[in-house]
Parts: structure tokens; sequence; C-alpha cells
């Protein structure tokens, strides 16, 4: 029978679920299966931690931040979207190959698809365009939102998202705004999403005032401790659709785990393993 | 649940038994255990591994040729028999503790007072002086040999280990000798046990003349690949009491499995994988 051995790499990843999520699904799989944390002191040690933890017997590795750019230069083969993306935060160990791809932005897709059936996204207004934004970005164009206004309190961040997905999905379908411009977007738009850590247990409270929210705006938070934030709170009290950041959680998992298995994991049974250890 | 991760370091070490050994045990209790290979390219090279494995979260270790005894000054305790044998199969990472075991001499201890129950021990004969010698005399002086003589074509290892053993169980109770000696030996001792390769896949052969074997000897062999040597044809056909190498390998295993995770394995259900495993 084949085991499995898997890493994360990342700084300060002590808190991350990861380990359980995955070996308890492998158990309930039958899988022999182990899941370590590998911390990094910074980005540039990423490609020491690649070579070290394949000679250990690793089969693969997530990478998440500062990692996920700076590991490319040392994996053999990328997935396109990985590629396209700029960011990797899978890594499978085949043969003599190191190859990269990237599962949060399809474990966004997964889990927008499913629990927001429908929603309408001629407009989507976005909140942060760091590296989680990146791909919650390329998801929503991905399912096909007509345009997406990325919001960032850097400037240059917000223009430089905006820019990438301007080049890749076409002109138009892509802008930059500044959480000045709020007022005015979200009155036009269909939904919003918020990707930034405010509303963490360490980042409380709102990361918009709470009179741009209306009954019929969706509202998505990647934020999945709590899964129930302060934003969430506020638009369901409205009567607003929503989608909380544990699916993109455990759908970016369960796509890995079928990478470096083969075996396609139960996603609802781990939907509600992370339930029970955001709430423990 | 607790996940396991073991690593295996030695030279030489791709064909072992011990990942399928250990992780077919672990699935039948239920335990996520994965056990990995880890290739020293020297004995220097312990210490390093030792600390690498540690950071990349192994749980425990087993160690092999060429070093057992490399590894002693890269833990921080050792067990008593550890220590007095010098040389170290299993290390348990303990929080920030790495404590060094030996499992090889308890593995051949019981296999011995398993399947060969009041074989008499006043006077045995060993073949071969090295490191699975010195674990294996150390098991027979301590489950009451009255006398062991320790028979080495290199006459400097037969006289170091008989000396060792002189000072640790008394004088008198282990002498050196040469393969010379034999034909004055044998007639004498209750006992052989085969310490050296020959018999092993690679090195095929009798370790001594056939004429020297009588029905009244048992003969203990820990080659296990294959499980029925020249010798232990040849001293079966004359109607001797038999062990072979699997039961010393299997309790090693087991033991080591017992340190690493807490649990009892079931050693029979281990030596009936082993068989099937060298039998393929």
């Amino acid at each position: 029978m084949t085991s499995y051995l898997i890493g994360l790499i990342g700084s300060g990843i002590g808190p991350s679920l990861s380990p359980a999520l995955h070996e308890r699904e492998a158990v309930r799989l039958g899988i022999p299966y182990v899941y370590r944390l590998i911390e990094a002191a910074d980005a540039a040690e990423v490609g020491e931690l690649v070579r070290a933890t394949r000679r250990f017997g690793f089969d693969g590795l997530n990478i998440t931040h500062p990692c996920k750019r700076a590991v490319l230069p040392h994996l053999d083969e990328l997935s396109a979207d990985a590629a396209t993306l700029g960011a990797v935060n899978t890594v499978v160990f085949d043969g003599e190959r190191a190859v990269g791809h990237n599962t949060d932005w399809t474990g966004f897709a997964e889990s927008f698809a499913r629990d927001l059936p429908g929603a309408p996204t001629r407009r989507v207004t976005q909140l942060g365009a760091g590296g989680a934004g990146a791909a919650v970005a390329h998801a929503l164009l991905t399912l096909g939102a007509g345009e997406l206004t990325v919001v960032d309190a850097e400037p240059g961040r917000a223009r430089a998202l905006a820019g990438e997905l301007a080049a890749r999905f076409g002109a138009g379908r892509a802008h930059p705004a500044a959480p000045d411009d709020l007022p005015d977007l979200l009155p036009d738009a269909d939904g919003l999403v918020h990707a930034t850590p405010t509303g963490m247990a360490g980042h409380p409270g709102l990361p918009l005032p709470a009179a741009l929210l209306r009954p019929d705006l969706w509202v998505a938070d990647i934020v999945y401790r709590p899964l129930e934030t302060e934003l969430l709170r506020r638009a369901r009290a409205l009567g607003c659709r929503t989608l909380d950041g544990g699916g993109m959680v455990v759908f970016q998992a369960a796509h890995a785990f079928h990478l470096f298995t083969g075996r396609k994991p139960d996603a609802e049974r781990m939907l509600a393993h992370l339930t029970e250890l955001v709430t423990a």
C-alpha cells in the first residue's frame, strides 16, 4: 500500500489546520498519510526546503506565505494556471520532477459555484489585492464575472493586480480603485468579495462602512477564522446571500489531496471537520 | 489523532523491508504512520541527518549500518542497554530530546526465547563478531548462556568483542576463537549462532564445514533473506532444532514500533508479513 508524506512550507504556520484536515480525511479513506509543518525563516529558504523535503521522502508540499512566488524557480514544471498566476500553493514530487500547481483559485471557484449558485456577477467589487486576492480575482473572472473592481489601500497593488487581470481576461474586465471609491462602486455592484485580513480574530472589525451593504448584494469573505466574520454577520442580518471562507480552505485542500494521492476526498466531510476545528 | 513519521538512516538501504513491515502493521492498527528511507553517504553524515529529520517533523528513526555507533554523540540520552552496547538502532524524538535505544538485542532475545524455548546454553559457539554479532552475543549472555565463544575470521574483532562481553558479564563467560578452532569447539557446544553474511542471496554457501553439525546441536541463523539458508537447510535435514533470522528482524521492528507509538504491534502478524515479503 502506498503511503504519503506531505509538508506545508511557510512562515508562522503553527496554527495551520491543514495537518488535521488532510490527515483525518486520509484516515477515513484508509490511506497512510502524514502531513507535517515546515517553518521557513523567510522566502529565500524555500528552494533549500524543497530539495531537502524531497530527499527526506516527502511526496508533495503545500506552499504558503511568503513562499508562493519564491518557490517557482525551484520547480521543474508548472501547471498552466500556476504559471499564469505566478503563484504555487501545491507541489507534487513526481519521480525526479517537482511540479507546481495552484489550488487556491480552484478552491475559491468550487466554493463559489457550490454555495452561491446563480449569483449575478455582471459587476463585482473586491477588497484586497494581495496573494489571496489574486487567486480569488482569477477565479471570479474565470467563472465569467463581467467586470471586477479591485480595491486596495495600497494604490500600486490594486493597479498591478488589475493590470495583470486585464491583460489576461481582456481590457475593461478589471479596474483598480481606492477605498474612498467604495461609496460610488457598491451601489452598482452585484456582489462584494472580501480578501483582506480584517475580521480575523487578530484583526476584528469591518473592512468597509456597514451602510454600503444592502439586501440584494451577495457577500463573500475569504476569512475563515472565525467562519462568521463581522462582515458576514452584518450582511446576513440584512438578508444578503453570503459565502464564508471555509469552502475555499477546504476545496484548496481537497484539490491538493487529489493531486497528491490521485484519490478524490469527501469535501463535504472535510467541510464538517473544518467547522468543528474552527468552532472548537 | 496522532500521526507518526519514522525514518531509516543508513547506507545501501534501498531493499529494506522496514517500510513495508512498519506501515502495514500501522494500517492494521489504524494509526497514521509513514516510514521513509534516508540514505546516508557515510557515517559522518548521521548527525546532520538526525537534526534535519527532526526539523522536518520526524517522530523517530531507525539507524542501521554504518551509523549505529556514529549516531551516539548526536543524541541527548541513551537507554542503559544502548549505552552498554555502544550501538543505537532506534531513536525517539521526545519533545526537544533525542533518545537512543537498541532493539536489535531485545529482538534476538525475544525470537530466541519464543522459538527455541528450553534450548540448553551451557556452551554456545557464535560465528561473527560484527555489529549484529555484538547484539546477539549480548542477548545470549543476558538470557543466561554460560559460556560464549566468539569466532571471527578477523582475530582482532573476535578478541575485542569477547573482551567487552567478559568485562560486562564476567570473566570466563566469553572467549575469542578463530575459524580453525571450530572442529575443537563444536563437539562441546550446545548450540551454534551464525551472525555473518554467509548464506545471504549475495553470499551463498555454508559458513562452516557441514560435518561439524550434529542432530543435538541447535542452530540459529540471523540471515533472513532467504529465511532458509543453506546452513539451516543442512541442520534441519539432520534433525537439529533451528531458528531463522526472521524473528530477530520482526521483533526489533516491533519493539521499535512500540517505542515510537506506545502501541504494541501484533508481532505474529508481522512475522507472517515478513515471510510473505521475503518469499515473494
